[in-house]
């Protein structure tokens, strides 16, 4: 086989950590702003982020929960109450203390010592505060539950080490917030919401996750349980993808959520929290991207189809143009995915090669290439973006007959869909270990020093007997010390059998271990 | 005529401002939040913006526009920057000093003294220094010409005095931000953004407005010319309600945004900017709202119609939901507006008569009010929102034919939209006071002290001599002095006769002037 010549500067194999700077750059997602911690999201990562919200929200919204808007400010006495009644409770956050600048009469700019807020404001690392009180005011009866909110925001949590998509100070999410009558209901709306993100990851986004319920140890601080997704990336890493928590009756208590059941009777709410963030277009990068830049999942690809005139700059452009454009309305309206085609004329300055790579870096599923001698012909040359090289170390593109490409064109959207999510799952399914049984055996399985390659090991799959206190500290001691964290345990396991590996004890539930972002 | 019982606590006419606020509250548009100048956005006023977001997104990407996602916060050093040449700096901001809070030992939380920011931080009150850097990055040559940005985004100035929507320390808007080749190109794009907030507030917020030029001092700081729409409120104020910037070189030079021409020269780009906001709500509520709640354009109508079935907690409930369902079903596969009927079936808890104002207020265009026997008898009984009462006061519910309603809904939604248009259009035309031609007559006219009332004089077009400098100032002043501004050159303003009412020169511009939001 003949040595393909990868569009990416670094390999996956290479360099791991590196590889993902260059997808994100090469594909023009995002780029450091120079603001630490912050990233500029550039029109294809945004595109990205933009469809995502689109998709989720039309299922959020099915749901029957609302959209509302909260203040991005948090006066500091509502992390007071919090940090009261939540151990752990997460102090790293961007503080507002003045509200004007003046010159510091030597040409530069200070915040103005007259103009110090009587009580510093918290730029929201989360909103269950707000939210809290909000609930307070607009749940009076049993009438009012379950009350179903959802938000859109930006939010910020100072960060030391950041990564682009995965660990930002600044990130956007949703951040559902909702308040129950009992227990039940509030865990029927966990377990929803947990679902969702399932079958979104999943369906999608093309990425395979395991859904499950953390370890006492791991869950949100205030949370009775807390729910994931976690995604294999292609080092073999767990990414959380998203998260759902029953938080029982934690923060209706310090914010005061009651309300007056049918027996007149005042009660606390039970509530619960859910979020997905921008760090979902790094797992889908770290799930989909290959040595020549990102596969982008057709539903969230911000051009499914993208046409590339390979243009000469004399007569015969026009012509070419005028067939391009046909190509392009035909496409146009056409549905997949019940949404009309995503199709793009690239019609730019340029060289069409430059483009070519541009737009396979970005991972545009379908990348058409037509000549003049093409449209004579009535002829189209078809990229798909998963099958991109051909033994021969050439670029496989496909001719065909363009009314052949027309009506089969959204099948080949939809099979490269799935092509990407059949990979994705059979590359991991080939990586979750079972049948360790002992710490001796962890330790060998991890031993493995690639971590920074895609030969990496994954996930190890064993039984535990669910220790807690002191003897889970432990544990978590003993993992730590490999590197490794308990991820979650599958919704769907079967009770393990044999001894924990850690306590010696019967084996009473099933758990992943993973080294995690 | 009877005597009308409104929904709202205090009419227009009573106090135009408790007014204003009512209808928030009693449409649940917003609430304070607790958070000095911040709001919370409730459900029907985000619904009402994501139907503006949505509908205005679809114009900015027809236009070629990239949406991006830029940070939040922006280093002090950026503001010297500017300060250093725009006049009349903004230096109300929110900034960020510290990255950490502590227990300060009493029981309460501090910012950490060691967690103190080498360089503080704003939060953004406006992108364009940290896009302008951003556009420096990208931009190399003609090639890379216009680049098209814009970013839906959280914005923050500090305000002293706060108005709901129109006027908040934190507010919603999307922020446009243009770089091309030269000024021609730049103001063809200036122009563009001023015709799509002007279109989109006439048809699809069915808001009148007067598109036109700003005077030399209403000009965005560093911008060449400043254009935007005014809106004319019920008191008679105007609103500016959107604006786009002809930048010039201000910000490139700042930023060092420079390309390299067809002649491989090095030369400056020409950007703009542009943007609306949440602030369009407030213009939509003052523009349609009347004494029984809000009046809400279909377009951007979270539910067009909403269906209260007339329960009675008896057998014959389950046939008057079926009924209902069908009804519901039958609108929502209809299309109005190139989109689906939005259409809600309210079966919550609750008497039918507290949900009909609940929804009224909230200005749904066409309320179904559906009983027992309507169904048995195939009939509707339908509440459109502008035709609210009858003469005698009674609320003027029209008993149709279940398939009479149904073939003829979508018309009824629309007519209702274009009555709303309508009678805006022809308040506002009956109050643009011509003919004034000295101060005098100017003092006279808006000498009524009404201006709470909705009988309050609207605004003066007059032929001014388009002074300058020290002239200008004057000019001024003596608007100051009767608490009026100009508000802009309309587009289609034909050259005046006459003389200057303020300096006595012939008269070269059209103006208008007003009170203003």
């Amino acid at each position: 086989m003949t040595k393909i010549k990868h569009a990416l500067p670094v390999t996956r194999a290479e360099d791991f950590a590196q590889w993902y700077q260059a997808v994100i750059a090469e594909a023009e997602l995002a780029e450091e702003s120079g603001v630490r911690g912050c990233m500029v999201i550039k029109p294809w990562g945004y595109g990205i982020w933009e469809r995502i919200q689109k998709l989720m929200d039309e299922r959020i919204k099915d749901a029957g929960v609302e959209n509302c808007y909260f203040p991005l400010f948090i006066p500091l006495s509502f992390f007071a109450k919090e940090a009261e009644h939540v151990d752990g409770f997460a102090k790293e956050m961007a503080v507002v203390t003045h509200h004007r600048l003046i010159a510091d009469g030597e040409g530069g700019l200070i915040p103005d010592p007259e103009a110090k807020l009587e009580e510093p404001l918290v730029v929201r690392p989360t909103s269950e505060t707000v939210i809290g009180a909000a609930m307070a005011r607009w749940i009076q009866s049993w009438r009012d539950l379950p009350m179903l909110t959802n938000q859109w925001a930006n939010v910020v949590r100072w960060e030391m080490r950041t990564r682009m998509f995965l660990r930002t100070s600044e990130f956007l999410w949703q951040e559902g917030h909702t308040a129950h009558a009992d227990e039940a209901d509030a865990m029927v709306e966990t377990l929803r919401a947990l679902e969702m993100y399932r079958s979104f990851s999943e369906d999608v986004l093309a990425m395979p996750v395991v859904a499950g319920a953390k370890p006492e140890n791991e869950r949100f601080p205030g949370a009775v349980d807390t729910y994931s997704i976690e995604a294999m990336m292609q080092d073999g890493k767990a990414l959380q993808a998203g998260t759902s928590h029953y938080l029982g009756t934690t923060f209706s208590t310090a914010a005061g959520i009651r309300y007056q059941d049918k027996q007149g009777q005042q009660a606390l709410c039970h509530t619960t929290s859910w979020g997905v963030s921008t760090r979902l277009i790094g797992g889908v990068i770290m799930t989909h991207g290959d040595d020549d830049g990102l596969q982008t999942p057709p539903q969230v690809a911000p051009h499914q189809v993208v046409i590339l005139p390979m243009l000469r700059d004399n007569d015969g452009d026009e012509a070419l143009l005028a067939y391009c454009e046909g190509i392009r309305a035909a496409l146009a309206v056409q549905t997949v995915y019940g949404e009309r085609v995503r199709v793009l004329l690239d019609k730019r300055p340029g060289k069409a090669t430059a483009k070519r790579w541009a737009w396979v870096k970005k991972g545009v599923p379908l990348v058409l290439e037509i000549g003049g001698r093409d449209a004579e012909n009535g002829q189209v040359s078809v990229l798909r973006r998963d099958r991109l090289w051909r033994d021969d170390g050439k670029v496989d593109f496909q001719g065909q007959d363009r009314d052949a490409f027309l009506s089969a064109a959204t099948a080949e959207i939809v099979a490269y869909g799935n092509a990407l999510h059949a990979a994705a799952t059979a590359w991991r399914d080939a990586r979750i270990q079972r049948g360790i049984t002992d710490l001796a055996g962890l330790t060998a399985y991890f031993a493995d020093e690639r971590e920074q390659s895609a030969l990496a090991p994954g996930w190890v799959e064993l039984g535990w007997s669910r220790p807690t206190g002191a003897a889970l500290d432990k544990v978590v001691e003993q993992l730590k010390a490999l590197k490794l964290t308990i991820r979650n345990t599958p919704m769907d396991a079967a009770k393990p059998a044999g001894m924990c590996p850690f306590t010696g004890e019967p084996a009473v539930e099933t758990i992943l271990v993973a080294r995690a972002y």
